[in-house]
């Protein structure tokens, strides 16, 4: 038999329990979050029909599916996101209550180049509600999310709230009305940060049918954009009456909630996904902007024609989870989860076997984490070793001696002090040992 | 553009709110119990080099794999299990500590034929040990999994335990050294249940070279199988001793942890997969014996050789998640979790809206499930409507008047009834009814 080499496929990753401990704290931080503003938990295949997937993500998105025939020979695809297969729920169970707030977590794959914090499996934490135009449904899946980061300890970051209908106006305004020329322009208006104002003007004045008055007034149209007052003036008011009028409820809706500092109005996001249609926004972190968007979503009332139901207005908020954990990670804040026992019970002796096995199940139904030796004929110093290498709080010792009495050698491998334990007393004990760090 | 009908790919399944809410419910209390054996969380990939896990299933099983080529052309599959992954981690990460005590749940794939109960994606939660050959590793896993089942909340079950060292050894006894004869003399003594012990006497006797008196003796042996002294007895002893001695510590140590009623003695255990080398178990539902094994597993010391590296002895347990809940709903046992709001906030006129805004954010940081309707300008009946459509317990009423008082109208929709509440007191209040039912 020839040995097979144990590798990952790129792009892939494990992750070992120290890390997987603080994933799963994350994932139930934001779990907590979400229920408190109401959502419900939906679960859907990893693996759909192909076409149920194409057509929702762009040409270049669409390509980044892992299609393949099944063996049955049909046409499917693992999911991208978990709006589609959301819309696909909704399109398929009618009678579902609407509106229906559902909150989803679980993997995607997207065949991307890998590189640097780009994966080509991942996971998403996402909320939506579906059967709801009003602004307070946007503001309240920004309110979820802006929970869920502050539920992580977060404090710095800012959640960025666009309108494409506002955007697609400017963009008007500005004669661009051609969707080939507008995704420059908005690819140029992204680099602002990186080259600045002046090299941006240029790109764009040199665009037709842009050219240089234009892309001023453009500039200053979108540079406008994060201050508040472009809300209230009339001018940004005219260009689009019902986009503006749907962005100042969401940001007096989150400013009424308490969360108006997390929040800022930024009208240059555009989202590469075909599907959204009004609001859109995204997440910066203010100390690690690098990372890119940790937070994005938007609304998408238009989605579910394409199963041939009509139209549901629908929103929602999805959060990277991966790429939010390695941030948390990078800022030291990341949240760290148990990977072992709590106490080792050690066991000297034929005549202390069966009394250390149910010392170790009594202590786990008492809520501790427990577990013996595996060698219990082993001589006392490799059954230290053995706690210590397990990390264990608690070297448990159990002898002849210690059975005749009732009684337990409790060594706090933390602190090396021994002290003797009533086996009645002994899971209190720990764990008030434990509760005083 | 042509609609797309939203259906599902047989074998796969949606789980809506009520049901995935118990599913979470459902691993989280598994997740207690592993946690509280000291074994700590791994995540692997989906997707894996087809050869990793390829020749591990048999050959019936790795028909079943979903096996495809990948955007890059690389041969690739979904993974079938969570222990094959776990073998290609700890032959991948040489440095990990050893014992191991890792546990991981995750979907699984295989391409079944779809039937009651039978599904192609599907979930299992394991808990497996690397690097012991104790016979108490195997005690742990067998203990995880029951302490898991009774978190749950179940008391009728049963983890019967064979041995496959026994089991050849007792068909070697019977003359049955060929793995065809083998193959078929299992499936017989499988339908013991079914069509009686006389009618597989009989097919055991019609197969070469078993016979019509050495199909006596392999039933007399298997038959004893749940006896307990047939692993004091001297006779099986003989065949097998180093099996029957790990056998006899197995149980020994399950019953000094108080389980011995959850286990029993079955040597006709053979399991179909390839990798099993010692112990081997399956759990059934004593009310619902039909559904099958709901927790299986089992010793398997040789599969790490085949990724390169020397033996390393290890054994795990898998929970059957999707099957097992299923049986809880059959047996009406299944674990309920939260589906939406226990309070909505109904808001009559446009100076409430801020301070309505402000109790919704104010009762979720109290840690209650709350939202706004989505319609504040709507008329009170449809907003009551709502309360009701999103089953909350209160819908809590915020008019002019309220505002002005600092107070707020709280209808209980259980009881009917009214009352005033004042801001300050409101989700103490709220917590209060709550815990009362």
């Amino acid at each position: 038999m020839v040995a097979v080499e144990p590798r990952l496929l790129k792009g892939f990753r494990d992750f070992l329990p120290a890390e997987q401990a603080g994933r799963q704290k994350m994932l139930d931080a934001i779990t907590v979050a979400f229920e408190s503003c109401g959502f419900a938990p939906l679960s859907t295949p990893a693996i759909e029909y192909a076409d149920i997937l194409l057509g929702k993500y762009g040409d270049e998105g669409e390509k980044l599916l892992y299609r393949f025939q099944d063996n049955g020979g049909r046409d499917v695809a693992l999911r991208y996101d978990l709006t589609v297969p959301l819309a696909r729920v909704v399109a398929q169970y009618r009678d579902l209550p609407r509106p229906f707030r559902r909150y989803q977590t679980g993997t995607v794959w997207r065949a991307e180049k890998p590189a640097h914090g780009r994966f080509r499996e991942f996971m998403q934490y996402d909320a939506d509600i579906v059967g709801s135009a009003s602004p307070l449904a946007d503001a309240d899946c920004i309110a979820a999310g802006v929970l869920a980061l502050e539920g992580l300890g977060l404090d710095r970051f800012v959640v960025r709230i666009g309108h494409r209908g506002v955007l697609n106006a400017l963009l008007a305004a500005a004669g661009v009305q051609d969707g080939k020329v507008q995704a420059e322009v908005l690819r140029a208006i992204d680099k602002i940060e990186k080259i600045g104002i002046d090299a941006v003007r240029d790109i764009l004045a040199s665009l037709e049918p842009v050219g240089h008055e234009r892309a001023g007034v453009l500039l200053k149209l979108l540079g406008d954009a994060d201050d508040p007052s472009f809300l209230t003036s009339n001018a940004t008011d005219q260009l689009c009456p019902d986009g503006v009028a749907h962005l100042r409820t969401v940001f007096g809706a989150l400013d009424a909630m308490g969360l108006g500092r997390r929040v800022s109005l930024d009208l240059r996001i555009a989202r590469g996904l075909d599907y959204y249609t009004g609001t859109v926004y995204e997440t910066t972190l203010l100390d690690l902007p690098s990372v890119g968007s940790v937070m994005s979503g938007g609304r998408y009332d238009t989605l579910l024609e394409t199963y041939g139901v009509p139209a549901i207005p629908c929103v929602g908020i999805s959060i990277g989870v991966d790429r939010l954990f390695a941030a948390l990670v990078e800022l030291g804040t990341a949240p760290t989860g148990a990977t072992g026992p709590q106490a080792v019970v050690c066991i000297l002796g034929d005549a202390a076997f069966a009394a250390g096995m149910k010392l170790v199940s009594d202590l786990r139904r008492a809520g501790l984490r427990a577990e013996s030796v595996p060698e219990p004929s082993a001589r006392l110093k490799k059954q230290f070793e053995y706690a210590a290498r397990r990390k264990a709080r608690f070297a448990l010792l159990l002898g002849d001696a210690e059975v005749a009495e009732g009684r337990v050698t409790v060594k706090d491998l933390e602190s090396g002090q021994q002290t003797q334990v009533a086996f009645a007393d002994l899971a209190a004990s720990l764990i008030s040992a434990i509760s005083k760090g």
